[in-house]
């Protein structure tokens, strides 16, 4: 199996370290070289870096001398989880210098010639990036992203029933785990005995990225899914696990059984990072719970349950994903697994 | 100022403490009778009660005998919060034995004789009280109840849309406060870095009890309001505070600055409970929250935010209040202080 | 009474907001001036606080204009919470300039000249002043503090222990609350599901103060109390409220009820702020608790419990205060009312 | 290698559970009984048992029909985590039914002739067993046990000192997890925003235990080290990991250097539970931390840090274990391992 040497934008982040303990032990994915700020820059990863997850920082990354953040690197293909203020320019950069760039960055997720994947729903949509080399003069490089943390979590029921019977309109109330705001991110002055009604720039994201996954390519663009979201987003006192309570309408009718047979059967793929089931229905009527099923899939499923009909809206279910894994870096990863897959890196 | 002399079933338990603190020097009811399970009765309270609120179990009613739950107690009065295994046998006696019963209960709430009320919404229901006398061959007993708690975050600004434009339907997403559950209640692990997707019958409920209290009473009965509720409640990491995110549909058109000006005018009352003003709409894009914002007007204030214009209802808001106060014990005494207004005890 | 006018240095930050809120209805203390970072200076109180606290700003300071933190302003006194690396010379100048400094701040607690108070303990050592005012040549300006909040938690028990007994060692284990930290302070993601075995600066404060709050004022200067103090400091997730664990060797022999006497019986003072009890030992096994005890005496109750015979020490014992209220700005306000009732403001 | 089929007594329990979860993919033991309460025996136990752990009940025992617990059951060897109550008698009937009994129960663990293990330190102590049998006329069935939680996380690190310079006396401040409380447990409405100083049963145990296990096995019993200690236990709100404060004095000179080699160089074992390192030591300040150090080592490795020269005492540090692997479940199955190399069992 062919070796990419990966370079990560953003390294000492919570992303860049959900990015670098991802990779251990990885097939295809070797760390060579690791970027961040200035402040960084020169220091090795284990000086520079204030490491938040279990454990310690792996052996093989702690004696990388982080660089700036700016081609060329070391590398075959980067991982970006820039913050929105720079990636614009830099990601743009190193596409230009011909460095396919994964993003986990929102920048680019709604540019026409941007795929905004997730591989189980959308793989064609990678046919954007000949486009995107072509419109914006990149070589060899080009960029493609994967969806914000909450979408993630209900993306992929929807379109299991989008495809079947199709949307036609979502309600979605998210509770949304700490670590999304990245460290020191969230005060605990602000989530203890607490709960936070909004979230800087996040229902705009969520009522609008998920009609473009669904979206359908054709004629080399790709014509967004109709349906219309509306989304409260909510903080809640949970490490790890975005939540979203989902009502739905459907265009054609569907009995319960057909709803949740359409979630269960959706295809997972074949990837090293894909879970052994893309979306699991949970029976119990407690479940989903961020603490128990954040890691089913080693945090690539989502779990659902709660499936009901609903009062207003034809059908209601809550679904849960790990906000940093799905929802962030193992995304990226599984973004760049498609690719290396279909040979586009 | 009449003196009402006050029984309180279930006065250990997590609402019994919240009307012994809430009656602290309060003008117009003394507590004289507090009864609970045979396994407290006989003890003094101070002995049989383990105090979870603030500070110490108040003087005035750390001697007084725990009685048994069960006519007559010494009193004028009874405030009940049973559990609902035992509420309908027992407040039913104490009602035939001739005592008004106040009750944060929710086995009568739904019975078309008995009123479900907010006293600052629907005190026109108040009528009900000498049909039930009839129906149910009571003297000068009756019962009175008010809403869930979930229920009293959000039906108020409901009413002040329903009463100026008309409510369609409503979907609402409820992430409720531990202590709703009472003590011991919610397990510390299944909340602690967790939320929780299912509150054991509060979605109907929820979805159930806003048409009635928003009903019209006329020809001895209530017309319940016609609109549709869907409801999906979540507990979470919060001690106090219930939080509803909220969309509705409206019957007539109204602009974003109508809906706010509804809210805000609607009328608080004159009663010794009530606070200055019974909806407060906070302008600041963080707010409400339930650790800053569940005490305002004493715990009896609803607090909402976030009105906006929603791509798939009308408006969408936040609306909060606190979980154990305006949405128990402190509903309990403003209905009990709202008789007192009318000479109904 | 005499009212005095009261400029707040650090006004916008977590203890700057509890000058504010404390100072509400103050009998003697009216704010006319509020000083902050000069990203606040310019800006309304209203505009420039981010308000952490219960409720909203207070109507009386709102409109207030937030200055720079340069004398003069426009007050007779100043309370400060200033950060330590602007405290020394912000705090001389204003002294220098006439202002009587009662302050939050560390850097001047332990400076030979400089009275560190708490009023019920060691209210002599105000002595200290005169001698401060000609050593530094200030003409009617001074500087008193209070101690570091976990100081205050287990000082007043040692204090009464001290007086009677002699105090040969203590050890103390400290479990605070996030808000000592200020805001944004904690980052969640260290605090959620965690204990941090580390505060900074924090253990050398613990094991220094308390030996001069309890040295005796002779000779026109403080010698300080000869006991040794060994510190553990952690942070723990509670908003408010420092619990010290504590154990102690005694000079003299005192039995178990003697030392819980000791404590009982120190007398309190008759200052506006003054609890009922200065010290409240609970018998109850499971108290004192954070949430449940902070609030004694509106803050500024120390509680203690657990006071037992220990297996390596004479005793051991819990002490809790409220870390923002008795462990920081209603100490500085007690302190206030301390130097009035002496006229020394 | 061979395999023993192993009998879980208390199986639905928070201990019992993981049992569940580390004997998955064991080499050397397989679950072939499950016994627990009346409650759940008869049922499978998927259906007896709510499964607290991430994920779901692992598939080879969601079918297994729970037993009485009593004897005989189909296994070889039984693990127990049955509470106090009525461990004493079910466990010696185990016992004399010729069942090897490894427990987590406290209840013998102070019993002269029962070895109280960890294997790391104390395996000599296995030559109780004969003493047992003979004395309690078991035939081949015995009782070996492993310490309480909070004593797992300190011992090792007092054993290192204890076994170079000698510990004369100790004092520990514990801050343990919930999950040591088992479930339900502790009440959310006890813990959030909360510390509780008092865990019943806790002190005893902690201040004895750790002197039996660094006791000398001579003359057929048990020398009991010397050492005194002291122990206040709290109760914080963390998931897992019992962190300890821990102040020592010692026999002999020893430095810091000295002090912390002895830690480091402790020697593990060559089991399969054990981990690579017994005692780590880390060199960060802000370190042990629950969070993210309880699953060192799987969860086996005890993390220490802050090792300083103390004011009072010689020394001071702070040790973390994971509750209820180390502390409970991880100890009962390494203890098994212990016994299955010595050919014990």
């Amino acid at each position: 199996m062919k070796k990419y040497r990966v370079g990560i934008l953003g390294a000492t982040g919570t992303v860049g370290q959900r990015f670098v303990q991802l990779l251990q032990g990885h097939p295809q994915f070797e760390i060579t070289a690791l970027a961040a700020s200035d402040r960084s820059a020169g220091k090795t990863y284990a000086e520079a870096c204030a490491w938040k997850l279990n454990g310690s920082i792996p052996e093989n990354v702690r004696e990388i001398v982080v660089t700036p953040i700016e081609p060329p690197l070391d590398c075959d293909i980067v991982f970006s989880s820039l913050p929105s203020g720079v990636a614009r320019e830099t990601e743009e950069a190193f596409a230009r210098a011909g460095f396919p760039v994964i993003s986990n960055s929102s920048v680019y997720r709604m540019d026409e010639d941007v795929p905004l994947l997730i591989p189980e729903i959308n793989a064609d949509h990678l046919g954007l990036i000949e486009i995107q080399q072509q419109k914006r003069g990149f070589g060899t490089g080009f960029i493609v992203t994967n969806p914000n943390c909450a979408v993630a979590s209900f993306a992929p029921p929807l379109a299991a029933l989008h495809r079947r019977y199709g949307v036609e309109s979502v309600v979605v109330t998210t509770l949304q785990a700490i670590s999304g705001a990245g460290y020191p991110g969230v005060s605990s002055m602000d989530i203890v005995d607490n709960v936070l009604p909004y979230i800087a720039g996040e229902e705009p994201k969520v009522e609008t990225e998920a009609q473009k996954i669904l979206g359908t390519f054709r004629d080399n663009s790709i014509d967004k899914a109709d349906f219309t979201v509306s989304a409260q987003c909510f903080r809640v006192d949970v490490i790890d696990g975005h939540t979203a309570s989902v009502r739905v309408d459907l265009k054609e009718k569907a009995t319960l059984e057909d709803i949740v047979a359409a979630m269960k059967e959706f295809p997972t793929l074949d990837l090293y990072s894909s879970p052994a089931r893309f979306i699991e229905v949970l029976e119990e009527p407690t479940r989903p719970q961020p603490r128990l099923d954040r890691d089913s899939g080693n945090g690539m499923t989502i779990t659902v349950g709660r499936v009901f009909p609903d009062n207003v809206f034809d059908y209601r279910f809550v679904a849960l994903s790990h906000n940093t894994v799905r929802g962030a870096a193992g995304s990226t990863i599984l973004n760049a697994e498609l690719l290396a897959s279909k040979n586009l890196i």
